[in-house]
């Protein structure tokens, strides 16, 4: 029997949660690896709730439920959960309780909790308890209650995982492994559990497909001092990628085998566990004599300061990458001037550009192509049957990225798509110089993306504007397009910016129901100069596409602003030229004329 | 028997060590309530090891002794600990170890690690005990073993305790009472232990001089939801304050009964206590059955958002000071061409200008006058023995504050004795920069200092410059003159700026035996405005004062700084000129002159 009504499934739920004597069931938007993406088979929350995008938390009690998402999305919920009876619980905003708090409110002392243990992680279990210690709760979480209701739940993916050559990867597993055992050894661990999937993949040199947009697959790593174990079904991993593993000394296991492994680890073990990315399942399998060092796995620090190879790799797909982007771009400027464009099929025409490369994968995150109004809208995802139709007036946003073996691509550009007006213009402008700001900074060593992030808001607040998201993320290598442990962003995150690491420089501009501009480059950590002050460190884009320079109300540029800008443009048209047909060319060359 | 030389002090306390079977004796600078400066009865340190810096730990096993300090103090404690065979420890040099993991090296397991409980806070302790987990150490803090070797030991002070107005103080003690009262139940708490001095000076609206440059006096204060308990010697008690205390309920107990009072309280207390300010010894005192909720007093962040009547009050504060820094500059600029005054006789000038007003109180810390390479020395203080004679050249860097019923005051500026070398204008103008930079910050609601200490130091970073110690730090009214929890500084404290608050904006450069620059305004953060994009706050200077124009390289600063400084200029000359002689009003009128 499949369900087909949410109504349907929420009564299915409560029939099993009555059952095992629950009073609320917690449903997060999380893999059993806490992974930003997840495969279908951990969607339940949409499955059970309707509601689509990609951040949200569902609690269901008896006589009630609800459903906590943060501002990108809460134009989409209020619509999907229309018809759910599921009320909204708007993050963020004044009034609204926190998930904790509504939980005291609403249940009785000595209450039941019941949430899958696979895929909460340790942390987030942990405050909870914390957090409801007035209740006195019991917590049920060995198994999925969804697995009862969910008849036709897709299964856990399982693609073919394949070799990540060490050509590109500029360093073997078994380099790798060495500097991952040291850094394990420098914070006092002898074994080291990693549930990173991204982690995983950069340490083996493998990819995958199992989760879209990002290249990873389903697997856990145990490394000791001298033995690493790897938990992934072995016919999954293709025959030259099992060969490769087993000369290095992989031993394999059942991806499922994880948890028996935990509990059999010795006394002796000074284990380090992340347990913002372990679930409480598997941190609660680590047997109470093992040392736990919480701390997130050394494979993240190392996997984001990108070596020499990688950074030369990585040129190359810029360019092949911003290729696509000026052939998209040239196609662009004359076809919104016909009315018949629309945001979807926009997107497609990117895409199909990239697709022209053969060494491209497949898209890094599902591309937002946001006209006018919609480009306010900071997630947007344009639908076929609701996007809008480009006219040739105001701006289209467009933020994209690119998988491909030697690198990930995210880059927005923001067009004219006819005349403008002059607060679209200012706009345009006011980001524009709030990201030359960033990527002129030159900072000393030690700064964390926090004491960036100021740089690009600096001119912004100046104008009493702003935008509500990070300046920039860190970027992965033909892995997650959004990899830490580095970001440039209001929130605190205490890594500081090392020489090799990846960060976007994304500021953004939104009026809501008129427009939004973000202008976004990768830039490169690079060393700039030792001063008897210290050493110092700069920004190098690593994008190259040109920027729509017809929005710029150039005289709000100074001349420090203009001639970064020219030299950009110019260093575009001088990679990319060499790669493009003479009528690109000829569009790219005055496109990229100096202002 | 007083012991004259620090061996033989050394020796006294291994003695004592050796009796009570101890193996390490550790002496920080921190009394009972972790005031950052401290009365003479707690330099213990001092007095053990001759070095006489505000920071550092001395750590004395049996066989050996060293001494952590920080790079302010490197050179004074090389030259201070020379005949003590204590090793100094620079804090922060690669290769030098922590504490820690110095004990680790030279401690056996099982060893006993013996300090005075009362002035180690709890999360001290609590770190050095985790840190030291590998020895399972056991731990001697009930009794002070340099009482027992230090036979001339200072007492405690005990000096008279007096009103500060309510007139001035914008609240009673009363209004005070109930704010703080609602901050420890919004808290989740129904009792607070209040154990920094100068929370307690705030709540209770009264004044001290029982530590140098800081108007404090030694108490403890716990507020339940109907009793306010003070801990103080009631006889040090003015009158007149004495009857005010008992009118508004205050009930009041020795200083020390705050051990037994805390080992009383009932559990059903939930009470707030602070690890950081709150010694091992008091800490332990509080029975198991209390639920103890870890945070700092709500009485900082209250004490820290100045009201209307303190900053109307402040204004005039600022005017007097500003007075007493004219008519002194108006001096120096004749009197360092005579090539007869010292860096201590100037900073006596300073403060007899400051005496001239019958507010003043005295100085809110040790002025630092430090001419040509001295001022390079970020925390020098000059010694009449030891110091400078200026000559009619190169730079003065002043830094001072006086204590006034209406404010505390703390400014720095650099002047220009004569010829200056190109690079001593060069850095004095981009300092100015700098001190700009940040002075016409607008920036969002929610910032916290680390945010914009970016921009104080983005102009130097720039250009290969920096200089090591925070941009600023909140300031206290009639109070300490580093005040919490807000700061302006490199590291992370989660304190969201707010309109009332004060930060000095204090950014400087400094060269190694050359000269040092430092140009320092007392800011009070202010609303700004409100935006579709939110609320925004900018900064306005409280110190009046003219800045040194001459050294300025007027072609290094662009139209908005000029535009800033003349502003600034002019407005010093507008509300000093009316308090001012003719002649002094003349030399201001020059002084300020537009660039």
């Amino acid at each position: 029997m499949i369900m087909s009504t949410i109504p349907e499934r929420l009564h299915a739920l409560r029939v099993a949660m009555s059952e095992q004597h629950i009073d609320v069931w917690i449903i997060p938007s999380a893999d059993a690896h806490e992974s930003e993406y997840v495969a279908d088979h951990w969607k339940g929350r949409t499955w059970m709730s309707g509601f689509t995008g990609s951040a949200g938390t569902l609690v269901l009690l008896h006589e009630k439920a609800a459903l906590w998402t943060d501002g990108r999305y809460f134009l989409q919920a209020e619509q999907e959960l229309q018809e759910s009876n599921i009320e909204l619980m708007r993050d963020g905003e004044a009034g609204v309780p926190s998930i904790h708090r509504w939980l005291i409110e609403n249940l009785s002392p000595e209450c039941t909790i019941g949430f899958d243990g696979n895929v909460l992680s340790k942390s987030k279990s942990r405050a909870m308890i914390q957090s409801l210690n007035a209740l006195s709760p019991s917590l049920k979480h060995t198994e999925d209650l969804l697995d009862t209701v969910w008849t036709d739940r897709p299964a856990m993916p399982a693609e073919p995982v394949f070799l990540h050559d060490d050509a590109l990867a500029g360093k073997t597993r078994e380099e790798k492994l060495i500097q991952t055992r040291k850094a394990v050894k420098d914070a006092g661990g002898n074994q080291l559990l990693i549930t990173t999937l991204d982690d995983i993949a950069w340490l083996m040199n493998l990819r995958g497909t199992d989760i879209e947009c990002n290249p990873v697959f389903l697997a856990y790593a145990m490394i000791s001092e001298d033995k690493t174990d790897l938990f992934i079904n072995q016919n999954r991993i293709e025959p030259q990628a099992l060969t490769a593993l087993k000369t290095s000394g992989i031993e394999f296991h059942d991806y499922n085998e994880i948890i028996s492994y935990l509990t059999r680890l010795p006394a002796d073990c000074q284990l380090i566990a992340d347990p913002d990315t372990t679930s409480t399942a598997l941190f609660d399998a680590i047997p109470h004599n093992v040392t736990i060092i919480e701390k997130s796995s050394p494979t993240r620090l190392l996997k984001a300061v990108k070596n020499a190879t990688e950074i030369k790799s990585m040129e190359a797909c810029h360019r092949r990458d911003g290729v696509a982007m000026v052939r998209f771009m040239h196609w662009l400027s004359s076809a919104v001037s016909t009315g018949t464009h629309t945001e979807c099929s926009i997107a497609e025409k990117l895409e199909d550009f990239r697709k022209e490369s053969t060494e491209y994968k497949g898209p890094s995150f599902t591309t937002i192509s946001g006209y006018e109004a919609n480009g306010a809208i900071v997630h947007y995802s344009p639908e076929p049957s609701t996007c809008a139709t480009v006219q040739p007036r105001s701006l289209l946003l467009v933020d994209s990225g690119g998988q491909y073996p030697d690198g990930t691509t995210d880059i927005t550009r923001t067009f004219a798509c006819g005349e403008l007006t002059d607060e679209e213009r200012r706009d345009y402008t006011m980001v524009m110089k709030s990201h030359i700001n960033l990527a002129t900074a030159r900072f000393k060593k030690g700064v964390r993306g926090l004491q960036l992030d100021v740089l690009a808001r600096q001119p912004l607040w100046q104008q009493g504007m702003d935008f509500n998201h990070g300046t920039g993320h860190g970027v992965g290598y033909f892995l997650n397009v959004h990899e830490g442990p580095q970001s440039i962003s209001p929130r605190w995150i205490d890594t500081p910016l090392e020489p090799g690491m990846l960060v976007t420089n994304e500021p953004g501009v939104y009026r809501s129901e008129k427009h939004g501009i973000r202008l976004e480059n990768i830039m490169l950590v690079q060393e700039d100069s030792q001063t008897e002050f210290g050493d110092f460190y700069c920004l190098c884009p690593m994008t190259l596409a040109p920027f729509d320079t017809r929005p710029l109300m150039a005289d709000m540029l100074n001349t420090a602003e203009k001639t970064w800008l020219n030299h950009y443009q110019k260093r575009v048209f001088n990679e990319l030229a060499p790669l493009l047909s003479d009528d690109d060319t000829q569009w790219l060359k005055k496109a990229t004329k100096a202002i």
